[in-house]
């Protein structure tokens, strides 16, 4: 069964993840061999700069102008593709190289969750797998849990801190009081947030691993245009501020929950309970809870990104693919892939946090509360704070369960109210 | 390479779990041969009494008086032991099966422990997989973990939470205040402790546990003999409450850290700082924290023990094995497998939490003081309540970091002072 020739990799991509990669298979190679029992080697790699100075040396080994023709050279086994991007380059070297029956490594979420179900489709047509761990959550296995550890369970939910940039904003945020523009300036010089960092903070990131995710939690094909996507830009030190007195820490999660009705996905900023491990989850750092039966609660907690996580998880790919463990892609054979019924977000259920800056005059929580009671909102507690110095003050309402489409109702209402001052904050609370 | 005949299952043990194993492929079996891509059925069973009324219906399937034939019978091609116990029939089994050839999955923890290098051998000379994901922490995937996810990785340190049922008497004693031995009794009553709780109260349970860890993390032999093992018995609600005040939770602790001088493994009661995700694992979950290159820090969470998480885990065993899915058994080879100097005790360090039960009278703290003083123990806080009702106050010293063979000899000198009225407890302190 065991195959123990050499195995040939070439590597697509060499910025950090891809350089240490290759450094790994070219300096530290003695205890991945004794792992995989053969020899394994890089054959090729390919990258747009071929005179770049890097930290691994690749003098000897072949240089392609272009990915794609690593998936036909004769000397390549296998493909680890670093690239990214959903189209281009990347898109086409996973095509070809399953088009030619050869094992597929990628790093590349935002691959999978645009073309998961094609690719999976080309990879059991021409029986050569696709392992793409470094895809979701960095360095926690999760895809390897979910398709091969709770392989036997069925699985209720799964959700988590999937964007360690929005984590390390939210932290920071509550640990110093800085506003949020001031604490993403601070993540884009320490490198924990792009130039461009509105895929990261609308929460677009966050919301390819949830659709993967959510794929291989309920066997279902990837659904990118099923999510809900919300992200951080809202969220104030205030609203921080009074989650500490609520005894809650405000997180960016994604949300993947089976109920009876269907399927609801949805990445959005939760008040989480302190008594949640969720809760404690701080910086950088990723976390996945999962719920499923037989095995009840499951959490999962690690660095979601950088070159350490990414690295950690496409070695693995590598001596999977070495040992010839496989898996189906999405955890079943596509022909046994359901569609589930995506869930309207307005049907969903919960508990909401809700703060508006309001006129400091009186009779303005008279008027909040009729529209409640209108709304078919019942409030769990009200803050409000004394007359102060600006004319402006915040009122905070918790409410109990009620859905989306009755806050809804509410917020439109509340925004006619002469006294209520600018749209009210809203956040999900998550149920203990 | 993969096999789609049916694969013939043995179940042998038929306590809670095997009922649950063999329920599971006999009515639900639709999701798991299409996780397996081919037939699964369970072919043989074998229990200590065959009229025992049970969740699953096992007459249609073969019975074997003697859990030892079924190795040999022709119409089993893996089995599965849920027997219990490093000797008699489940090491009987082990090894006829493996001599068979035939993949051997198993929960048993014990016969790891003891057996795991003797196993280990005959599996891999006869080609034969052996499994054993519900050996240790239950439904979290931790030996998967280590032996497939981070195989690429260099594990410097794993430790966690490994026993449940002292994980919900600390929980207890702190939540409720009751003594010891009164939640004991509790934790009986409600099936979480055996009748005779030794086993998981003094720790050997958690050693068990650890020391397959150990060897999945380091690459070397299970070694029990290597083990310092401290359980729970003697921890007061007084030294809760301390723990509380000081922030810090008390949890039973197996802890296996690779050091320049050598491979320490112990488990004892630590205090374990608020700060760690650690400290808020309540119950009877458990938790392993893994510290490795290049991933980082990873934390596991969920249920350690009891039929559902077992279940969970002796089904992604078999859909491993249904699938080819293979790994070493201790993640390397055993010829590559490489003994390491066990750390002594005495030489390891670290801070520690000193509870002494003092005359009620001036000058017992100046004669502690001085005593840390001739034993070189730096101390960093004191505390010590104003006088009381009783004759016996307790004084709490927290030290810098200090090694045992210090805090051995100042312990030894405590006890000869006629104010210091029994022998002081002393727990470790998890580093932040």
């Amino acid at each position: 069964m065991q195959n123990n020739a050499p195995l040939k990799i070439g590597v697509a991509g060499l910025g950090t993840v891809g350089s240490e990669v290759v450094r790994r298979f070219t300096e530290e190679n003695q205890h991945l061999q004794q792992r995989a029992g053969r020899v394994l080697q890089v054959t090729a790699v390919s990258a747009k700069h071929k005179n770049k100075k890097r930290i691994c040396d690749v003098s000897s080994i072949a240089w392609l102008d272009d990915p794609a023709a690593m998936a036909a050279h004769k000397d390549v086994d296998v493909v680890v593709e670093l690239i990214g991007g959903a189209e281009g380059p990347a898109r086409a070297l996973a095509e070809a190289t399953l088009k030619q029956g050869k094992p597929f490594i990628t790093a590349n979420k935002a691959l999978l969750a645009t073309h998961g179900k094609a690719l999976v489709e080309l990879s059991e047509k021409a029986s050569a797998p696709l392992y793409c761990e470094a895809a979701v959550a960095g360095g926690i296995p999760v895809i390897k849990t979910l398709r091969e550890a709770l392989a036997g369970n069925s699985i209720h939910e799964v959700f988590g801190i999937l964007n360690g940039t929005c984590n390390f904003i939210l932290t920071k945020m509550r640990d110093t009081g800085s506003a949020f523009a001031d604490v993403l300036a601070e993540a884009q010089q320490l490198g924990y947030a792009e130039a461009d960092p509105a895929f990261d903070i609308d929460g677009m990131d966050a919301g390819h691993k949830l659709a993967i995710l959510s794929a291989l939690a309920f066997g279902c094909p990837v659904d990118l245009s099923a999510l809900k996507v919300e992200g951080i830009r809202n969220i104030t030190v205030m609203d921080i501020a009074f989650a500490d007195e609520l005894k809650y820490r405000i997180k960016l999660l994604g949300v993947a929950k089976l109920t009876e009705n269907g399927l609801l996905q949805r990445v959005s900023p939760y008040m989480v309970p302190l008594t949640s491990i969720l809760a404690r989850v701080d910086g950088v750092t990723n976390a996945v809870f999962i719920e499923a039966n037989p095995v009840g609660p499951l959490i999962l907690i690690g660095r979601g990104a950088g070159a350490g996580p990414t690295v950690s998880a496409v070695l693995s790919d590598v001596l999977d693919c070495a040992t010839s463990r496989r898996a189906s892609a999405f955890a079943v054979p596509s022909q046994h892939l359901k569609e589930i019924k995506m869930l309207p977000e307005i049907d969903s259920k919960g508990a909401f946090y809700i703060r508006a800056m309001v006129a400091d005059q009186p009779g303005v929580l008279a008027d909040i509360a009729a529209i409640m009671r209108d709304s078919s909102i019942s409030i769990q507690s009200v803050l409000q704070k004394g007359p102060g110095v600006s004319k402006a003050v915040p009122i905070v309402l918790i409410t109990h369960e009620t859905n989306e489409q009755d806050i809804a109702k509410a917020m439109a209402a509340m925004r006619k109210l002469p006294t209520v001052l600018e749209a009210p904050c809203v956040i999900r609370i998550l149920p203990h």
